[in-house]
């Protein structure tokens, strides 16, 4: 058989035979560029992305500031491979960091009310995100604040936290 | 035309076309359930990414413990959006990060002895890891300490921090 140079008995089938390799051809074409030419989509799901983890965030605010650490926690990662880093070192697992939250603000008048500000975002790939802002608490004695770098991961239920690390900046904790 | 039934005056034709259509399929479903199925490759890949980022942050430990704090700095994204978060807030661009560096450890004896261990990887993405680490320098005066968060991210001539955030370890902090 000469496959350079098949016989072509039919133009019906021709035109068909094309049909479908053009057809073919642009979803070959489609699944193998569309990562380069969704940008306006993409920027649209940045959008989106951005307002859902900004919506964990102030969902965490306002937990915080009407005491209740374990619906603050529900913006973490439920699972042993949570990370939290600050001064004390890695708190690995969510039980360890609701742990250190608990021993940190046994209650209202060391939780003191919380703002977040600042925030920017970079996206690390399709279902993660680097979260930088800053922590401010206004206590009755204090107003201890500093910086955070958060990394988000995308699951099945939303965006989580999966590693927190937060500093506190002398120069931005008053005491009263 | 009738598409569902075209006419077959050409056997050796008909084996082209189900020979190409049988192609563009397989070729279709490698573009487009690939990633699903290398798993092997991919585990091969992720060694050798952490390889290459391990392979940074060595030549960053051996420099700076010459002395050597701009070789240090190549180990960073050389960007105006790299960023640093310590306790004095965040530190933006490629420029910032180093003259921070040049204030802080201004000559030999404030470098001391750099040592990074217990480091951690957790890839986000094709081209993005989270590098959890503790440091530890060791000077004539003192050894001070901490953990640090490093993002990286591939580019052409590979892997490069794009965030730091570290943090001091009081109870990592000994004084002599």
């Amino acid at each position: 058989m000469n496959y350079a140079h098949p016989r072509n008995t039919s133009g019906e089938y021709m035109f068909k035979s094309r049909y479908l390799q053009t057809g073919a051809l642009l979803i070959l074409a489609f699944c193998c560029f569309t990562p380069a030419t969704i940008s306006a989509d993409e920027a649209t799901n940045r959008q989106a992305d951005r307002t859902a983890i900004r919506a964990v965030l102030d969902a965490q605010q306002r937990a915080w500031n009407r005491g209740d650490v374990d619906t603050f926690l529900t913006g973490y990662w439920h699972s042993p491979d949570l990370t939290f880093s600050g001064s004390n070192g890695i708190s690995r697992g969510w039980d360890a960091v609701l742990a250190r939250y608990k021993k940190n603000y046994p209650d209202r008048s060391a939780m003191g009310t919380l703002d977040f500000s600042n925030l920017g975002f970079r996206f690390l790939g399709p279902d993660a995100a680097l979260v930088l802002g800053h922590w401010h608490l206004k206590r009755e004695k204090d107003e201890p604040g500093g910086v955070f770098s958060l990394v988000f991961q995308r699951f099945p239920e939303g965006w989580r936290i999966i590693h927190d690390h937060t500093s506190a900046s002398p120069t931005e904790t008053n005491s009263k």
